[in-house]
């Protein structure tokens, strides 16, 4: 289990450069998360006398694959076979499991097409063509500030992602990308498939054998992949480009691509915004998730059932705690702030000096400063609300969106929130038929937990509080709710969303009640953080960017924004206080390590196949690639294009990589594609599967 | 539930004074803990037109008391009856009780002295005599570092402690008390009380009414009171001087003085020691704790005996969390952290500037970093070895002290670790006599989740997590310890306690075995600790001291010690975000405030008593004292020296007292002693406390 499959945390990209170099040592570092229209074609081949020519980089961009949950993966089949981790599928193997019938225990394997399942979640996005917007953009919003800013920005994205769209809204998705914090936006247009199927996951008990112990560490031994296909109109998917595996994998030290969706860096924050980065995760996500964490820990104590339907949301705690451990880390390092503040220092002493610098680009540093005051004021709130800490619930989630959706789809399109926009609309009614399984029990569990955390956070004098709790308890009101709602029927949640404004007004269901008794509070505080803190750290980033590129120019890679980068690097290990950490792990070493206890079990088809392997064959190995959460499921390419490793971690030194890459310690940590063949053929008897994703289709 | 009954967290006491006025408004402000032989009559005086003469003083440390669980308490009768909080004797209350028999729920009233329980754990201690040892202690440690210093020091602090008790180990107890940062060493001798009774405590719903959502906060209903006895050979002990009740309680502006014994502050610590507090607390003990806290809040919903076997320690770790968040936020307060840099800045220009100052002295705030960054680096072993985080579990806590007194038994006593020193062995031996029981579910719980933690801070391949865990599961090694351990069983206890070395070093326990396992570990970093970080601190402190005291004078408060101290202070509201909070509360309130659910739901007592209640009776208020974590159950005297008011807890504003104290906002919190006269006679039927509370006694 391994990178954070959370969404962009805030959307906020900043153009990157000095500050991760500042950390650098080595001349040509693998520093970078490149977009594929601008490569640094003279750094790779600096390094490795070799850059990806044109069709290169376009085979890869066509293979290359987004999946709606979070992650990256790719196309390996012309019959549309995707190749993505174990752990970005998770959420589909559990929602496809039932009381009795465990599959991330036992594990999917699909024997035929027929047997093929679909997942109720997954949607795959594909990139077909990036257009440059950008004086689009200036111009609508050319002179305008704060709110005005924000809404013309905003009509102006709901307009052209329209037009890029047109009417095809089942097959296209359009997103405006902004690079370079302004420098750019681009229009970014998407092949969708909403119907993906799970054609092999295996065993929990490998795919993250060691567990949360291991996550982020190394060596490391997760056979984290998994395989699904895409259909349209019931049948496979018809791939032209897609990707060869290479069964030897990768050698040290030839050059090696990944091309995945990193999901968000903040690499070019201000010295203001990493110190309110600190607060934000210091003072409320690290002990609000600790205290979820161990909520649920002792949660799945309480038997069989309980351990599975918690297991997805236990996993995916634990990991985002450890991002936000290292990224605490990272922000409580004394030199990588202090290499912050000087180069901070030094672009501001530039502006100053600068004959042309307005007095606007001078005083950027100082709103963003200010801005920072007004988000630890929203912060709680903020997150409590509009991001639904306090309602820990899917009941909960389906009903904001059935709420909201009613409203905003009575709208003009340019007016409403972003992600009720026509654009989005499609993926929020995937949302919401989704056929997942809801735990009662579990909602039960979280929900009636993260209502007393409303109370704790505003008071019990609140009136909000007293609104929503009145004279019951949290956990009472989340029974009393559970017990009531018809939400977890997918026909039900149709109905309403197809019935609109009408038919959620006309509902007596509790969860719909109190999605709009808090909507309001919810707005309104969105309402102000948009306005008072993103619009305004966006304007003065911009000018900060325009000081930037005065300075360095333009040879340098925007931050994350969880749209389609390649980074390129070599394997390599790394040294922890003075040991060195070999780069690869090998079969032998897994049944080393297996105690035979949790979570160093081995499944049983794995204990069984042990004679059949090879103890020599590679399982995962460390590359020096500057990837982030969302590069999940990356593929990682060598220079003919073909599968050399299958991206599914980083090392715990590369959660600092959110602020500066440091080609020393940062790592990725990817499964080897001979493993994956080998496990295939020799573990699951699914040799069918091997050939396919070697390039020799069954049929 | 309120103040923190945790020990002192570090044992540093730092001169105070300028750096808590950097954040004060008015002159004279109330600020400061005085020690009771050195009090500010001037500014007293200045601001009341009043200061207490010394008999005042003398008969106000003989009715002060310091409850061995870290709170304070008074006796208020001739026959050795004691008030404290409630929540100060919850763990006894909890120890006294049995499934079907919920003594926290239910309350307690012993209606005649026979009926009075023992308390396990609870112990009193009165300050007799205060010696100042200033110079033996100097001389002992004269031209002494490091190690050396730290042995020499303990040396001495060994035998002069065993000199001012003597042979009267039971009713005796010495500590040697450092002051001013090392710039005072005095020794206070105290009278035991081992044989604590319980008389008197009202139902955990009354006394801890708005449970952890009002606790820090205020308006405010808590009868947050109990009524303990100390016997000596089976009979009251005969008391000379104890406080007598003034039922109408405070009035605004008059001048009140509270006696206690304030934990520990850091208000003098150096900008370096301030920022590695604040990792502290925020990459581990708040993480660390707020998991414990989902952990528990889950095992309580498991049932009625699961919540109530829990309950106590879920109570002390929610309390602990506010605490730390308080702090955390005062930590990340640029206000309040410039203000200390400012502070830091001028004394360290001083110092550089003053003629006599010696090179040692300019370098000791750099020595004070330097040992920063070996305390970052030892943190986490040290809090989940030897500070047990990692082996969270009653059975283990006897075992570790079985385990170490038969080892430091056998060592002189200048060269133990010190609190098996021969002054602190009765208070070892108490707590391994305890009755309490323990819960082996409980323990299961926490201990296997505890050593999972180990395995995550450490990692699979660290050869002590191998050691421990070999190839279980760290739940199951945790049910196999709890399920054959025999040391929830006093009278094995004392077999090995008293067989010493042979009989510890033959038991097979499993939990001895556990304790023996990691000692080594343990001790080792915790010996690093104590040389490399707190001998350097102490050290470099008592200059930083020197330099103070050479710029300042002596007018200043010592860091709280968790010895005897005196604050002053009066009645006053504050104000929240421009709201006004009034000072008092009344009995009408609780009615309105009280809902029926939990923790606002008012036990059957108080339910029927309402139409015998005054509801203008005044509940809760709320002062300008400036108190700290140790302070819970402390008198609040007026000038007449009569008991005003039952300090029971700080507001949150108040938490940021640790390393400033701001007179516009930090306010203590107490019971008013009207309410507990009237809740005695017309809700409990127990007029015959009330009466001896009232200084009639009933024989």
């Amino acid at each position: 289990m391994p990178f954070p499959t959370r969404p962009p945390r805030r959307g906020l990209a900043v153009l990157a450069g000095l500050a991760g170099c500042a950390l650098c040592v080595a001349a040509g570092a693998a520093e970078g998360m490149w977009t594929l229209d601008h490569l640094p074609d003279e750094a790779m081949r600096a390094r490795y006398g070799f850059a990806p020519e044109a069709a290169w980089v376009q085979r890869a961009m066509q293979a290359s694959l987004r999946l709606s949950n979070g992650c990256s993966g790719s196309f390996v089949s012309a019959d549309g076979l995707v190749l993505s981790n174990h752990h970005c599928v998770a959420a589909c193997v559990e929602q496809l499991s039932a009381a009795g019938r465990d599959r991330l225990a036992e594990g999917f394997l699909a024997r035929g097409r027929d047997a093929e399942l679909r997942c109720p979640e997954i949607e795959l996005l594909r990139l077909e063509r990036i257009t440059d917007v950008t004086p689009a953009l200036r111009q609508a919003t050319a002179g305008l500030e704060g709110p005005a800013y924000r809404a013309a920005q905003d009509a102006a994205r709901a307009r052209l992602t329209a037009e890029c769209r047109g009417r095809d809204v089942e097959t296209v998705q359009c997103e405006l990308v902004t690079l370079y914090q302004g420098g750019a936006y681009q229009l970014y247009r998407y092949r969708r498939y909403a119907d993906v199927r799970l054609v092999w996951a295996p065993e929990d008990a490998i795919a993250g054998f060691g567990g949360d112990p291991d996550n982020f560490n190394f060596p490391r031994y997760c056979l984290d992949a998994a395989l699904l296909r895409a259909y349209e109109h019931g049948r496979p998917v018809a791939v032209r480009e897609f990707l060869r595996v290479r069964p030897e994998g990768p050698q040290p030290g030839e050059p090696l691509f990944v091309t995945g969706h990193p999901g968000q860096t903040e690499r070019l924050y201000t010295v203001a915004q990493l110190e309110a980065e600190r607060e934000r995760i210091g003072q409320l996500a690290l002990p609000l998730l600790s205290e979820q964490r161990g909520l649920l820990l002792q949660y799945a104590r309480g038997g069989e059932e309980p351990a599975r339907v918690s297991a997805t949301q236990l996993a995916s705690v634990e990991n985002t705690l450890k991002v936000l451990r290292g990224e605490l880390q990272a922000l409580a390092d004394p030199a990588l702030m202090a290499a912050k503040r000087e180069d901070e220092r030094a672009l501001r002493d530039d502006v100053a000096q600068r004959a042309g610098a307005s007095g606007e680009a001078r005083d950027a540093w100082a709103q963003i400063e200010r801005a920072q005051a007004v988000e630890a004021q929203l912060r709680l709130e903020y997150r409590l609300l509009e991001r639904r800490a306090a309602f820990q619930s899917r009941y909960f989630e389906h009903a904001r969106r059935l709420v909201r959706a009613a409203a905003e789809r009575a709208k003009p399109d340019a007016e409403r929130l972003r992600e009720y926009s026509e654009n989005e609309l499609p993926q929020r009614e995937q949302e919401l038929r989704s056929a997942a399984p809801i735990s009662p029990d579990l909602e039960r569990t979280t929900l009636g937990w993260s209502l007393a955390k409303l109370r704790e956070a505003l008071g019990q004098d609140d009136p909000l509080v007293q609104q929503v709790l009145g004279r019951e308890t949290p956990d009472a009101l989340a029974a009393r709710l559970v017990s009531a709602t018809r939400l977890g029927d997918p026909a039900e949640r149709l109905r309403l969303w197809q019935g609109g404004v009408a038919a959620v007004a006309a509902s007596d269901d509790p969860f719909i009640a109190l999605a709009r008794q808090v909507d309001d509070a919810a707005r309104a505080v969105r309402e102000r953080f948009e306005n008072e803190v993103q619009a305004v750290e966006r304007k003065a980033q911009e000018r900060i960017a325009a000081a930037r590129f005065a300075r360095t120019g333009t040879s340098a890679y925007p931050d994350a924004t969880f749209t389609l980068r390649l980074s390129y690097g070599e394997v390599q290990g790394w040294t922890v206080r003075g040991r060195p950490v070999a780069p690869y792990t090998e079969v032998a070493g897994l049944y080393r390590r297996a105690t035979g206890a949790e979570p160093f079990a081995l499944p049983a088809s794995w204990r069984d196949a042990q004679p059949r392997l090879d103890p020599a064959q590679r399982f995962n190995f460390v590359t020096t690639h500057d990837i982030a959460g969302g590069n999940s499921g990356s593929p990682m390419l060598d220079r003919a294009g073909r599968l050399v490793g299958l991206v599914f971690d980083g090392n715990l030194e590369s959660l600092g990589g959110a602020y500066a890459y440091d080609e020393r310690v940062n790592r990725a940590v990817a499964v080897h594609p001979g493993l994956i063949l080998q496990a295939l053929r020799s573990v699951y008897d699914a040799g069918f599967l091997a050939d396919e994703l070697g390039g020799r289709p069954q049929h």
